[in-house]
């Protein structure tokens, strides 16, 4: 770390800056200047907190220099990482994987039709929501465990893999028999108690990005998963909250690249929650491929204008064909396939 | 709800809109004006998704009107809603409540010596975190119930009530010998699942605004811990998210006199998360009373420098003895009591 | 326009919204719902704040309806606008158009060399800034008319067009005999005096999103200039802010596809400004076209490692070589030549 | 300046950056830990590009360190700067001072009304606008130099001093005779031949912070008025851009005591732009003066209903008049006067 003294700062907060960097288990370098005293802390403490310093009497900033996460960083695997699955697809390698299907599963009916035509579309796996707490109390909260068993046999009749969302620790265990991914919702992506239980289990993971949350910290989330000894992890831009409302949310498809180049963990798109309005998907659908994504994480549904959620951002089956015959076009042009 | 076509919408697409809103239960008005038609629905059907309208063909924009909370909205309890606690202390009256105390309970020592100082600078709740996941997974994570124990045993020496986090379902049960008040972290201010069994909890629960909430969006998280049966509810701004990094979270002082007009709930203000530096604490904790709060959050550590968690947004004992001092003078001003 | 009044509003409340509704030039529609009244507003009057209704006594809430421009409405050329310049290059049709060049013009060699490598690249337009006001006093402030005059030589020994940024009213006119379009930087989308000037000159203009514009607020700049009867206007997403740093801004690519749909206007993407580091730009660049970008506007300079501005975001010749063999490629997915 | 390398990086890649900083004038330290090593600078080079660090090879991270504003920091002028004012009024000395009056002067009568009311409920200046470029073209446009003359006039018969906004550098010479201070609009803050031509002047400025603005940039704009040699510079903080949307801005009240800790200049609140809707406008006053301000900047008409600007946010004088009231309470309690 890095503490800059303020111009002409006493040599005693000096001295008290020195020895709380060394008490944490720095090695201080000092460097003195004509106004200013910058102090370089060599080492990596476990944890420490670098606002602390901020507050110290003549301290003018402090900087972490070395980055708070270490497994997920690109040094540590730096050809990459690819998760292989059971039937031959793998994430994270030459292909561009595609994940679609509807927000909610919600009857034997919509989740067959949706499976056929995502499998007929070009797609590798089916997405489908079980547990739906929505932010208002009085919609529908989605089919529990029933859901998946008929996801499950649905994507099976198509061969298709399949990711669906984990809410709470206790669901863990039920889901194992019928998913091939664990999604990590927004609204979990620092439930960090969440993200430990998930570190210990056998199943490759999908965290996605908060409105929120910076780059760094959705790295520091994944070290959580990653320091559990689950590698088998995949990232996922879906959008911010920013000032512009026309959007549900703002897509940061530069967050792609960024975390390309930052962590081995391959990374997705998923434009449905990005932007929020089906005409808008495919366009940034083709915007995330084309920046270096691995994947895309769609939302489609048999009958958009009768889903019992989400209805306004998901494709119709026919968008979702057009949609993947551009994606096959694009992926070589950017080295993949598809 | 509304509908505004756009103008010179087609009479069939028209006519497919007025058919979607009469099937989710409203009545529909029209009018025809030059050039646009308007759609107003009348009634208020339990939960329909606004967004679903803009996509649908000739549509230029919806708006749903009625708001999507009832039971927390100013209307359902005009008078304001007031908690009252075992020892005599009313949240929502006339009184500004302090509550105080260190980010995490580290030891005996610490929060014993943390409630005396609290109790003496006149604050009547003691906050302290025993669950503390972090976001990194290497820093401290919390004492756990252990910690409840010693903060119940400290606060009941001193006369304090006691308010503290709750992160998961499965901790509701043990916590509830120990605590006054449940306090729902601005990470978990959308676990739906959390808010809905705090719901039938008999116990007061004070909402933290997530860091990329919407006042509305924190309204309908306090209404499905209402929905539950819980009306012993405050919430509480502590700062949201935005480009300024200087301070920690930018507080939104104005979001204190927005929900004391839209809501019956008493609303707090968290000035230690809002800013994150121990020396803009007062100005904050100052701002929040005279913009109308019911009381404040405040993180205070007999020693700040040597916290184990947040310490540089930690009061010294002292700093909370001089705020409190001047909060007693403000209180009058704002029609209040301290 | 449309009134919701609140639940129960009184009459007399009601009838003052009605009447001043009136006095504004509307035709209203009163809709009464078992709790709530709804004022529909017919017409079209020329300006007014729906703000002002907001805070009316018994008023829950206001919304305009109406899109607050109107020449720069997709309606209003639903076949979208092409621009056609001298040499036979038209924006806004099937080609890709592709701008490029260094920040600041430094010197007849720098700017000779970066139009070299424009043109060899593919590019039709030479960007560089001669007037450069920077955020702090003791930066470089630019070559004012005299770079405008080298880097015109530059373009036409290049067969390119020039593009560069105005920044004040009294500018215009001598910068007229020099360029092809007027840039209006992202700082002066609501410059609305200089807006205005522009809107009467005969001369292409270029207008940047602001940093904290929506993009209802672009939409409104570009009326300023439409309604002044200059039609010849491109519009320029280039990131906003938001709370992510590791990227200057954050490139908002969702804007693009969003104004296609709003506005005839050709819409680029400044894919340099948009993230601020070179390794990041090929990435942007590909996503704008990909998401139906109409042109591209990009950094790049001969030794960007010795710029006087910008360099951190400028590309090497040879990055523009290969971005634009790429962009050729993709082009034709979309619907596009280039 | 700081260079933290990459862990590892090669010796050439250290070599080339320690170039580059001996190249812009500082004196290189390298510290060399067991993976990485850090490069700091010393000295202070009048101006460099931070960011052009950042893409150099094998470079992890760059900070600035040395604050890029000297004139404006605190240091420069630790007891603070006091502003004089013909009849005695004093900014940034013990007193607390109140501005208000109409966004937009509109004819006599409204003018002379307000700065009766304006004077009678205890300010010290006449606000109102006389350039209006509205976002939409078609708005109000304000009355230019004569409604200057009108306000002075008002002014002088009420014993007030005037501040009105300008918009362009024509505008400085002819506005010069009748006003007391230039107020630099949000949409200005970075307009720097404006700042430069106002540090020029001999009259005194008050500078808004812009809408997506950090306080570093807010001084850094400052920077440029002082370095014209014209000292008499005050700051006003009147709500940034974020998500929220209930309120027009959100107001960074904490932006008000980080700016008196950074600066000397004088701090002022706008509470009216802050949040947009007169029944919020006293809460925020309060707040920003409970916050350490030096002042406040209001908005209020005789009638605001029929304002021709901003009628929304706009008190009534009795609203202002009892808001004094309360602030001449408060002061003494932050140790000020009123």
């Amino acid at each position: 770390m890095i503490v800059a003294m303020q111009d002409a700062a006493a040599e005693e907060h000096i001295q008290s800056v020195i020895e709380r960097m060394v008490e944490l288990g720095f090695a201080v370098h000092r460097t003195t200047g004509a106004a200013q005293t910058i102090l370089a802390g060599v080492g990596t403490p476990q944890a420490f907190d670098v606002a602390e310093f901020t507050v110290l009497p003549g301290v003018q900033d402090a900087y972490r220099i070395s980055s708070p996460y270490k497994l997920a960083g690109r040094n540590f695997r730096p050809e990459g990482t690819k998760i292989k699955f059971a039937n031959g697809v793998v994430v994270g390698g030459e292909e561009v994987v595609l994940m679609a299907g509807p927000c909610s599963v919600e009857s034997k009916e919509q989740i067959n039709l949706s499976a056929k035509q995502v499998a007929e579309s070009g797609c590798k796996f089916l997405r489908g929501g079980a547990f739906k707490p929505r932010s208002s109390p009085y919609s529908f909260q989605g089919m529990g465990i029933e859901g998946l068993k008929i996801m499950r046999e649905a994507a099976d009749k198509n061969g298709l893999l399949v990711i669906t969302e984990v809410m709470e620790i206790s669901q863990i265990e039920p889901m194992l028999p019928y998913i091939d991914v664990f999604q990590i919702g927004a609204r979990n992506m620092q439930n960090f108690n969440l993200l430990r239980e998930l570190g210990h289990v056998r199943k490759a993971c999908l965290l996605k990005r908060g409105i929120a949350a910076t780059i760094e910290e959705v790295l520091l989330s994944a070290e959580y998963i990653l320091s559990g000894g689950n590698y088998d992890l995949m990232l996922c831009e879906r959008g911010i909250r920013t000032f512009e409302t026309y959007t549900r949310n703002t897509m940061d498809v530069s967050a792609i690249p960024v975390l390309k180049k930052l962590t081995h963990l391959p990374v997705f798109g998923d434009p449905s929650h990005g932007v929020g309005k089906r005409d808008l998907v495919p366009a940034l659908a083709l915007a995330s491929v084309a920046a270096g994504a691995d994947g895309l994480l769609m939302e489609m549904h048999p009958n958009p204008d009768k889903a019992m959620s989400d209805g306004a951002q998901s494709l119709f089956p026919e968008q979702l064909n057009k949609l993947n015959a551009q994606l096959k076009q694009l992926a070589p042009i950017v080295g993949r396939t598809l």
